[in-house]
């Protein structure tokens, strides 16, 4: 079902020195699938993160978040599938310590130096015993390249694996930047998706690391939305081994900017690869908003039309049935919107103008787009100069089934 | 497909003296489908409406402001279905003008004593001529009670007409109450829902009309919601000929509150039989929030749960995924939300309380709520006194289905 997803073949993705994973089928929601996964880290490794805004967070999010405050350095990852370990309560959370004990002991490591992750089902206690076991046996099996396998274990209404990784060269260094993510449905995050880790050999100073991370989060997998649904676990991760020589300390260092960009295109390679498999998807389609006042209200049409299900079922339907697009627009909260100043384009197509249908727009243009797999809607809000673009997929039948069937 | 919608009796829906109606087939969309309606007002009616603010709102939605704020005295109604005249511009603002003049040419009254309503296809111009020798034809046809075949001659995608009649004492008096609605996708009203008109007897002085109808739709219509996709044509409107012999003048008479009462419980009725009959329901899902700090925020999270298609999902499958819900409460937006003090009921069953799920929960109390057809979810907030309720229904592939073929 993914819309134009590329999975690299495994030999096309490169390890990154300073990691290696282990992965194990810990039987946790079913038998004999890899569920269970860990990342060694190397000492002088910078991690950080940014974490899901929901209130109703789950427990290894709170324990992420404070075991990246206390400032010990990171040294592993743990990361189940299966069980969310969200609304849980004290024993989510017990629970979600017990995961970094688990780890920390098997690799002779603080409890504190490890994160916890864990991402399915809600409001149903971890089968913690399956998962300290299934810990024994992940860190027994630690390999310099599983992130193939990796993108693999983290999956849960997935249907394919994502994965980026790529060489560049930056002041004479050869980097390489490694990357996966899951997630499916309940995708709208908001400062991280469901899960997502990327890791690069460049050497990033942790105050340089925490700052870029939000940079990235923002152009990446804050931007993407497939049923507004705001996930209780979303976590994004960035690690720097720094073991490929390359140092960066300061933004002001040369190479910093080839870097930054390098990061956020590998992000958003692995956020739009979410919206590219998400749950029932036949399209993908890039809502671009120019000409705000501001990015808050060029962010709230785009958001409106990507999470109409109204437009959503026409692109299902590759139906050019833009009405419903103006009609995003006008409820998308900007009080004094003037119509008659809205543009908006369907691909190369210009569709609505003066408050109406473009004069020279004719059905078979807004046809010959909506039947593509890939679509740009573009709409000028004619108020300024600020532009922004979110990522979604259709609703389809499929999607229902998905959900409608997700716990049985 | 409509949930314990009940359709009245033609000979049990009374007619409203001072009111009559007139209906034809102008074939609009389709031919020999009743789909133009007039209605004829006594002199002497007060008329008051609330309207979408969606800021791409109908040329027919314009029309009736600029009407009702001139301040003559209405005296016709006039409504198309088959085409919205949404986002027709100019043309669009000429064409709801041309209602009015050719209502009011075959009436005798003046242009500005007509209101113009359109419901259904927008971004299309309306067959402007055939509209006009409807109006011939329906005004022709005027007749004391034709409020059921009007409920049918305004549904678009609607599987079932939505009437409400009834027959109250005030004061002595023997008033009547009779309305009609209709809608079933593109439902998320905010000052009104698609089309509504409520009409009573009882006579009602235009200033107190004019300050009750926000109450009544608040109460109504602005409590309900599909899809969460507000339209570009939401009007309501009450009408109170007066001819029963009472009249109220203020909202310190005898009898006010009664008849204020009985105009919600009948707007009430009418908006939940759009929620009945939305499209592609399976289930009537009431949610109330209790105990929250403001108005604003016991929306945000009734809105939150009632919009996700999660939820929605979920409601349809009959599947207690009750963390769905606890998730949609999260991200509602209310940024110091205590998760701790979070309360939410299936029905009767307690099913979350201090952050994750109740000791005494057990599935199969949720699957026992989960398997009727009339659902309540209620949430208490923990944070105050004020309660909110919103009504909504379930996501289903019929909602897919309609919504995907709509304009085929």
């Amino acid at each position: 079902m993914a819309v134009n997803l590329v999975v690299p073949a495994p030999d096309a993705v490169h390890a990154i020195s300073g990691v290696t994973i282990g992965i194990t089928a810990a039987g946790i929601r079913k038998k004999e699938r890899p569920d269970l996964t860990v990342f060694r880290l190397a000492p002088g490794t910078s991690v950080a993160g940014v974490f899901t805004t929901n209130r109703f967070r789950a427990a290894p999010v709170t324990v992420c978040e404070q075991h990246l405050a206390a400032g010990t350095p990171i040294e592993a990852l743990v990361i189940n599938t299966g069980n969310a370990n969200a609304g849980t309560g004290e024993r989510g959370m017990a629970d979600a310590q017990r995961m970094c004990s688990a780890t920390a002991a098997a690799l002779g490591i603080d409890a504190q130096s490890v994160l916890p992750f864990s991402t399915g089902v809600i409001l149903e206690p971890l089968p913690i015993e399956r998962i300290e076991a299934g810990i024994g046996q992940a860190t027994a099996a630690l390999a310099a390249n599983q992130w193939f396998d990796a993108a693999h274990s983290i999956m849960t209404t997935d249907t394919q694996p994502k994965i980026y990784s790529t060489q560049i060269q930056i002041n004479g260094h050869s980097v390489t930047i490694t990357g996966i993510s899951k997630g499916a449905g309940m995708i709208r995050p908001n400062m991280a998706t469901m899960l997502g880790y990327l890791a690069t050999d460049a050497g990033i100073a942790q105050p340089l690391l925490d700052s870029v991370v939000h940079e990235i989060a923002d152009q990446s997998f804050n931007r993407i939305t497939v049923d507004g649904d705001m996930s209780t676990n979303d976590s994004f991760i960035v690690m720097a081994t720094g073991q490929s020589g390359l140092k960066l300390q300061s933004d002001q260092d040369a190479g910093w900017s080839e870097m930054r960009d390098a990061l956020i295109e590998a992000a958003k390679d692995l956020a739009c690869k979410i919206v590219r498999d998400a749950e029932g998807a036949t399209k993908f389609i890039t809502i671009t908003v120019q000409d705000a006042g501001n990015q808050h209200e060029a962010l709230k049409v785009a958001y409106a039309i990507a999470h109409s299900p109204l437009v959503k079922t026409a692109f299902y339907a590759s139906d050019p049935n833009l009405g419903r697009i103006l009609a995003a627009i006008g409820y998308a909260g900007i009080d004094d919107l003037d119509v008659e100043s809205v543009k908006l384009w369907l691909g190369d197509v210009l569709v609505a103008s003066d408050g109406s249908r473009h004069s020279n727009y004719l059905e078979t243009d807004g046809q010959r787009v909506m039947n593509e797999s890939e679509i740009l809607v573009r709409v000028s809000l004619g108020r300024g100069s600020v532009t922004e673009t979110v990522y979604t997929s259709d609703f389809s039948h499929e999607y229902v089934s998905i959900n409608a069937d997700y716990r049985s």
